[in-house]
């Protein structure tokens, strides 16, 4: 993450305020020097935390100047003295830059079902201000964390009649979704200018793809959130939908949340490869997904992995109990390009054990055929280890 | 599993016929002196092994007179040659016992995608047929065996006017469900008078209650099967629908089913506890299952059961992304009778201290208050420890 691009008119700064007993960064805050549109994902989940309680309109009305984000809690089942701290904590953002409350974004991550005190905003808040800076966007990566094992940085570069516009996007979440550490957060900022409806549509899309489209074990939790930030500030008349530069802005923003994706996938709890679950030959996209995700969310078959066996058997099964409509006597199944099972049956022993050489990479791609019709999607996930299991049965205690 | 109660007129066989490479019990022979009612539960996956597309329909046509077993090769993905084989030994067993074939299921369970050869059977089964005998059940709950760590035998008894029945069951399945080790397999045996209609109704309401309400991971079989057989050795007339002694087979039928279903979730793969997840207040039953499911499957979840750590933001954080409709300032939970959230909040530090201790016993229960209604239902799960990984990764090598 040493190399990345900042768009222009945003300040970074991050620090540590005793949320975290260690010591280490904890809070961060991020300032547009203008009020920015902005667009929003939030978790699917019934059980959501304060701070998604009281952002998610916020971000809904069109426009956002500053988010702040603390580590260490998540500020969720806290009830309504939960919701008061992220409320104030917003306002006192809000005091000290001189901005409307409602343009303060915040977000948490943490433990579930530990009440988050006020004070390390009230001293924190002042000094986060203080420092703000144009250069500090890797301490707000760093200060998000939790259980990660690195900060998650990614960005991108486009055009919009002459002006070159920046996108950078800051993430965490470690075990994806890890409900008691809760959290993948995703922050991305851009100084292109483009109407809120434009940058909501652009999101969702390629969130889909992305965040979407990773899992690490299956769980999602109650403070997922991402939020795009634009700015205007690279210049010149805004990006407009249905033209050339909304696909192509389109394009830079899926590259930079993919980029995320698998660098949390690759962060995955204890993970020590990352695999691809390509499904095509799908009757339509969802079909595709749905058979990818159950391969990809099976603890069977990510066992396998881990234990680098070719265990194509798994993997059929895991399409054949996802729920789609399969015939199996004409699903194809390879690893990389060996192709393992063919109209349900295997290729044989010296197959399989060319296939068993790929599984020892860092990084491979399952394909698997439906020969139902054209559609394709992939997804993203990582082995189950040992040390999956060692995180999280000691991550409290 | 040293007392149990083995109805009349049926008789058992099991061998080593070399299917399994370390020359353990691998075939079993279970055989009716007289043709009985019968009913089955199958798979839902839609990759289905040979054996099961085989018998479903003889088994749907109400009568069965032998079950023949082999663990080792589940015979699954086998295409048109494993159909043949499933098929010739059948018939193998028709012929050696003088029954039409029909009246011969066949179930199988093992490594998926190799082809199962005919020889073991040729060889395998007249030493069945001629070692036949009616204290050999333990022999059959053994050779069904793969990842087991012991043989699963559960019995009960009834009375229907003056005569006394008996129920058994013999069951495997250690990963609870393994789709390349495949399969659960139960076989109920009963010498009661009834229907196949009554039978039917009876198996599948059981199932429901038992077999379908565990989880070790979430997987399911391409080779899942539960028999139940009826002969009527007991004699007397027939127990009819809708009749006390219809509802006093079913509630011993359950209890044989459920005794099973937990000997299953507590030889789970590495298993270490055994958990009931009881989900009440519910508006109603299938929402109170989507709810219990979703939290006895969650890696997350068992994890912490390893770990001995009452983290119900876990627990909640899993009810909350389930799918069903919750409020999540209502929520309750608790560990056995030890409340650690009540309104969704925490019931402070002191009384999780207690649970913790909760959690340090074998079997515990977690109940799950929803406050929606009156509807409730109960799951059975494991942890997930090392060891189930150990045992995933490592199978096939």
């Amino acid at each position: 993450m040493s190399n990345f691009d900042v768009p222009a008119g945003y300040r970074f700064a991050g620090m540590a305020s005793g949320i975290k007993k260690s010591g280490k960064l904890d809070l961060a805050l991020i300032v547009s020097d203008q009020p920015a549109a902005c667009a929003g994902v939030f978790t699917k989940n019934q059980v959501i935390a304060a701070p998604l309680q009281l952002s998610k309109p916020r971000i809904a009305a069109g426009r956002c100047q500053a988010i702040l984000v603390n580590s260490g809690n998540a500020n969720a089942c806290t009830g309504e003295a939960g919701l008061q701290v992220s409320r104030q904590s917003t306002a006192l953002v809000a005091a000290a830059l001189q901005v409307p409350e409602e343009l303060v974004a915040v977000a948490s991550t943490g433990v579930i079902g530990v009440q988050l005190p006020l004070s390390p905003f009230e001293k924190g808040v002042p000094e986060l201000v203080a420092t703000l800076a144009d250069d500090q966007a890797a301490q707000v990566a760093t200060a998000i964390m939790t259980t990660d094992a690195y900060s998650k940085v990614a960005s991108a570069r486009g055009q919009q009649q002459g002006n070159e516009y920046r996108i950078l996007g800051l993430a965490k979440g470690a075990g994806m979704i890890h409900p008691n550490m809760a959290t993948m957060l995703g922050f991305v900022l851009t100084d292109a200018a483009i109407e809120p409806e434009l940058l909501d549509s652009s999101l969702r899309r390629a969130v889909e793809r992305s965040f979407n489209s990773i899992t690490v074990d299956g769980d999602t939790s109650t403070n997922d959130m991402v939020l795009l930030l634009a700015n205007g500030s690279c210049g010149g008349p805004a990006i407009v939908a249905g033209t050339s530069e909304a696909e192509q802005f389109y394009l830079a923003l899926e590259r930079v949340l993919l980029d995320l994706a698998r660098m949390i996938v690759r962060d995955g709890e204890g993970a020590t490869k990352l695999v691809r679950i390509q499904v095509c030959g799908a009757a339509d996209e969802q079909t595709a997904r749905t058979a990818a995700r159950a391969v990809a969310t099976s603890s069977l078959v990510k066992t396998a992995f881990f234990g680098e066996d070719a265990n194509w058997g798994r993997i059929i099964a895991a399409v054949g109990y996802s729920g789609i409509e399969v015939d199996q006597n004409r699903i194809d199944i390879s690893f990389n390009q060996v192709p393992v099972a063919r109209n349900g049956l295997s290729t044989g022993p010296d197959l399989e054990a060319e296939a068993t050489e790929i599984l020892k990479l860092d990084e491979f791609c399952v394909r698997i055929d439906l020969h139902q019709g054209d559609a394709e999607t992939s997804y993203y996930t990582s082995d189950l280890s040992y040390d999956y299991v060692k995180i999280n049965a000691a991550y409290r205690s």
